[in-house]
């Protein structure tokens, strides 16, 4: 069986990582995505509003589980059996660093792969940062973000 | 008649941003600059200050106002009535930002259009961010920053 | 009165292109797109053809007028008076020649300016040359180019 | 069953090839890999060495197969019933070129998806062209080819 | 004599800065590598510390000294003599911003050359920051920072 | 002693060639400026010409010695003793394709070290085959070439 890791900080999950999700899913087996806990970042939302945005948002898909980390993605990856890591790239800036940690992971781990699925040009514009933005200047996320979250966002703004 | 938006932070205003500014305000009837308040990026300057920085850096230009901004930048674009947003690119980085804004932007609001200038080489790696490094450091910013702007920047760094 | 130049070697002349080309005509007052002999380039269509699918794709824009030019691209801007040149911006590669030859130009005579538009996302893969391959390989070009360069393209791999 | 395509030129196959090939092969039930024609690069060698070679090179991988095709990748795709794309990444050039092929690819078929594997760093700079012209002026391939393809490389510019 | 600077913030030195280095102590006489006090990058390690890991990670080098400095890089590199700068490079980003420093350089000081040395393969990945995160998860830094710096990041994070 | 080896094609040398040879021949005690055959490239001057164009624009600096090569940039710098290369960065593009080559040249032969010299801003955007565009278009090559190079290039599109 494969088993396949999408590892992200999900601040809040997105239309586009809701794409990669989903698209994952009809190539493997069982998607794990990983919210990392990544407290360098202050994220907006607590790792646990983090995950339950997550679940909440991918509850329609049945081989899709969410399990937050704050270890090392490799052995996070270790820990839940998967030999796959899934990326979504798009653009420059996303794949020189992507790059940079693919190429640190295989060092670490050669027996884990990451395999890389590029967004559509709808959503290659779309990240965290830029909903948390729109959001705190009250504009239109529709089509953007999973209902949940832009309830979840409205809250945070109020 | 053609008026544009020149949107930026101007922490603080450039001699690379003047010559966008100058530049802009040879192709449309009306350049609004409108300085954002982006309390993220914990700015040197107050809002205040980097209004009054580029009022005073663009006063021998006509047909240039300069205003504040707390919205999203299409929302402000309608506000003053501009159709077209003009920004200065530099390099690679800037492009990538660019472009993902442009797209967001577009999304946001068909009716108005993006248009970019290119910096010319000498203007090529100067950034409001380098020269707050170099007054920081007390090195010479002769030709990077309008004179005002120079001795705002000494008296923060006396 | 403003009057821009889109240049380009049109070989043919796209859906994007006519989306640069569209979006330009809006932003100043006359547009000429001025089709590049560019013999180097050994196209697919002759200076003629690719002139007269231009003229036919852009016969609705008022404001747009085509033309074949075989000079250095401000040489042929000054011959028209137009003191702006409009490009359409997709992906790196563009940029990085796009950005050498706007230096290039602005050395050569900096009393024309070029500004640039970012190409929608569903037009950011689309080129003279993929639809040259698709058309080739016999491909769907719905959606890709206008009718009339559809026809010619069959035309010419028939 | 997952079947999956890996198309290219490969003229001629490299060690980075075998590599994207070997790792794409544990990831899926079947690999085709599909050497395209590619009439316009004039290969050096024919579609027939070209194929003959890649059989060579990938004989120890049971579940890997080598078939020509010369029409659009996704009509291939679909005529052998993949429906899943692998492609090495190396580079920039790579990656931007990738990236508006793969957008093409959507278009045109969005039940073929698209996946990228990332070459490691001792793969990184490698490519046929490279690799023919280091063969050109008698270099050393030692590590850059299959031992078949050394001796092709050798007899084609003895 | 020719004296070269090697400038960064070391936070901490790792086998890629190492690399860079001992090749740079291979070309001139005399290296310099000036450690940065960059207190806006609020440093995990201290001047001091930074300073006394770089120290020991390169005692084996006869030509090499290492000093602190906490002004323009090119008024650093008139102190100390030093009308060679050497930079390691890895990576796009890398690239970009460098080329805006050397430029600025360039600007400042036209008698201080900037030299760049692409970094190997294996190095591409490495940074200080990376290697900050690595130790932060108690992951296994063997191979990508010298001793000294492993015992100096297992006491920062135990 | 520090012998240098500066490859390229050189068809035409231009002043952004000679930049790069007279900065590094401040650098070390000699530099070898190696024209590369390139037959693949076609080139507009033959290797005779090129070679006697860059010996001519090189000829006031007196550690500066003109070679043709026809093999392996690393076995072309073994044969004239040279242990250093070194290459002009201008832009992306040229920086992912000297970052192969020089990834497979320190594969070939770890002894020859690689440095990159940055193009100041306004040679940035000039290249050979810009020149040769220009001349072809009957352009001004004021400032772009030196004089000897001028002359030929006028001879040839006369």
């Amino acid at each position: 069986m494969k088993r396949a890791l999408v590892p992200g900080t999900f601040d809040p999950i997105t239309a586009g990582h809701l794409d990669v999700i989903t698209r994952a899913s009809q190539l493997v087996d069982e998607i794990i995505v990983g919210v990392a806990a990544s407290p360098k970042k202050s994220p907006l939302f607590s790792l646990e509003e983090r995950v339950a945005l997550a679940r909440e948002a991918t509850k329609a898909l049945p081989n899709v589980r969410v399990e937050p980390f704050d270890c090392l993605l490799v052995v996070f990856a270790e820990e839940i059996g998967a030999n796959i890591v899934v990326k979504g790239l798009r653009a420059i800036t996303d794949f020189e660093y992507e790059f940079q940690m693919t190429a640190l992971n295989y060092q670490l781990n050669q027996a884990i792969e990451t395999i890389f699925i590029m967004s559509p040009p709808q959503y290659m514009y779309l990240s965290s940062s830029i909903v948390r933005e729109i959001a705190c200047l009250h504009g239109d996320m529709d089509g953007f973000v999973p209902e949940c979250v832009r309830a979840a966002l409205e809250a945070k703004f109020a």
